[in-house]
């Protein structure tokens, strides 16, 4: 194995996701586990540094064989000072130096992101982005994040905060988010809201494979369910085009497996709704690294 | 004189605003003309040249003292090469090499910009945004116009058309924009939509700064109109402050004479709309060089 190797981690609220990754973005090698969120931060913790550990002693590398550790996180961060804000979706993360903890356990260097950032970084580096230059990700899942490149790094903002695409409000009036926003993105199109409208609409519960498959196979109501979903994130990124005016849109995500039955609605509104100009440069396209851009990108923080 | 100096030139539809402008940004001296608009662009680019030799005349420095000449236009531009896109309301500037137009004629150097970027970066530098990093800059006026400085830099995007708040949706549906869009910003609190919504509402013509003093005075009517602006633009900008996660939010442009009527809703509304870290941050103020930032900005270029 090359010297060059990082490991990259993908932190979720269900599963930890680990890769060696070489220079050129290879996964070489992977580890995945359960996420023990319901044991508390220090268990989690030490589920972290062990299968390090163990990911270290299974490639056969030395520590000092391995240029760093990457950790994307499922919320908010200061990556400068490696702090965890917290994770809205596990408890007892609050105001926690994750950076500072895993150095002193592992005595190597570590950085931290939010997984969007770490997706986008991925996208740009090794997968549908690459060469762009200013570049917008989404990811599409129970709620709708965002990550931004400009002039070809991560765009942070000025608390660390920025890329929250999911929280552009996309009316005047609406539905309350959870974040107190009113008519936000997500309100309309994260993954309950759209199993909500589709149990309205069909009379049952339903899966969103399942919601996808009904509208391949013609069901009027499933697909209209999808074309909506489709034109409410247009109205968002109508709005991201023109303030922007990047390169491409990368869309990755859960729900993103619909595929064109979103992005076909997707595209045709934003070839009509943005200004012209704006309109011709971008691209839309799926992400396309999949469950591996987590890691991946972890690798590049 | 120092020989630090510069000329900043403020291109608009109706005046020609020059100014000598020192490394400080104080404006050293001043000429201003209206804009022969009717009279077509080579009567227009005369009128230019004409004001800058006249200016370095009356200054008593030679042309090799001044250290460049920046311009500031009411259109997209392609700021690199130096050359116009079009003017949305001067006829005749489709694709005209201004900068090698004036660099040839004067034997000075040249550049361009359009004139929302031109005032945040004066405002960055030396007005309202001083040592913030991460700005947005906003001229209401008959468009509703947008420059972002991003780590201390203007952010131009992918095609130079970076910027463009006033063409931010703000409602999936609504009343269709000049530029195509569909319920765009500008279309709602563009100057003229102002005026006519005024009209309707007090059943008679007025002007911007009637509807304001019959605000001020108490009458219901007119303080509505201006809190829906404020609350219109508030909705438009949530998304900017989540997304951009900025420091600042500069306010300037003719409409915004209408003050706190305006930026009190506003305020009031990006406390408690946007999400909670990002609403603490942004600060909203208004532009600090009032017509000075054209010709200050136009320098720095």
């Amino acid at each position: 194995m090359s010297k060059h190797v990082k490991i990259g981690i993908d932190l979720g609220g269900t599963r930890i996701k680990l890769g060696l990754v070489d220079a050129k973005g290879k996964v070489l090698l992977r580890r995945e586990k359960d996420t023990p969120s319901r044991q508390g931060r220090s268990v989690i913790i030490d589920t972290i540094v062990d299968n390090i550990e163990a990911a270290i002693r299974d490639s056969g590398l030395r520590k000092k064989d391995i240029s760093g550790i990457g950790i994307g996180v499922p919320g908010p961060v200061d990556s400068r000072r490696g702090i965890i804000h917290y994770f809205p979706n596990i408890k007892g993360w609050n105001n926690v130096p994750l950076k500072a903890i895993l150095e002193r356990r592992l005595r190597m260097k570590v950085n931290l992101d939010n997984d969007v950032n770490a997706m986008a970084l991925a996208e740009h580096t090794f997968g549908a982005g690459k060469g762009t230059e200013n570049l917008v990700c989404l990811t599409l899942g129970t709620g709708v994040g965002g990550g931004i490149i400009i002039n070809g790094r991560i765009y942070r903002g000025s608390t660390m905060l920025a890329g929250e695409i999911g929280h552009i409000p996309i009316n005047e009036k609406g539905p309350r988010c959870n974040c107190r926003g009113i008519a936000c993105l997500e309100r309309y199109i994260g993954n309950r809201y759209i199993l909500e409208r589709a149990r309205k609409s069909l009379g049952r519960n339903i899966t969103l494979e399942h919601l996808s498959g009904l509208a391949r196979k013609g069901n009027k109501k499933a697909n209209a369910i999808w074309i909506d979903v489709g034109k409410k994130l247009a109205v968002a990124l109508t709005g991201v085009v023109n303030l922007l005016n990047p390169d491409m849109i990368v869309i990755g995500g859960g729900v993103s497996k619909a595929g064109d039955l979103i992005l076909g609605p997707l595209r045709k509104e934003l070839r009509a709704r943005p200004m012209k100009d704006q309109a011709r440069r971008v691209r839309v396209v799926r992400a396309k690294l999949g469950g591996d851009a987590g890691i991946i990108g972890a690798s590049l923080l």
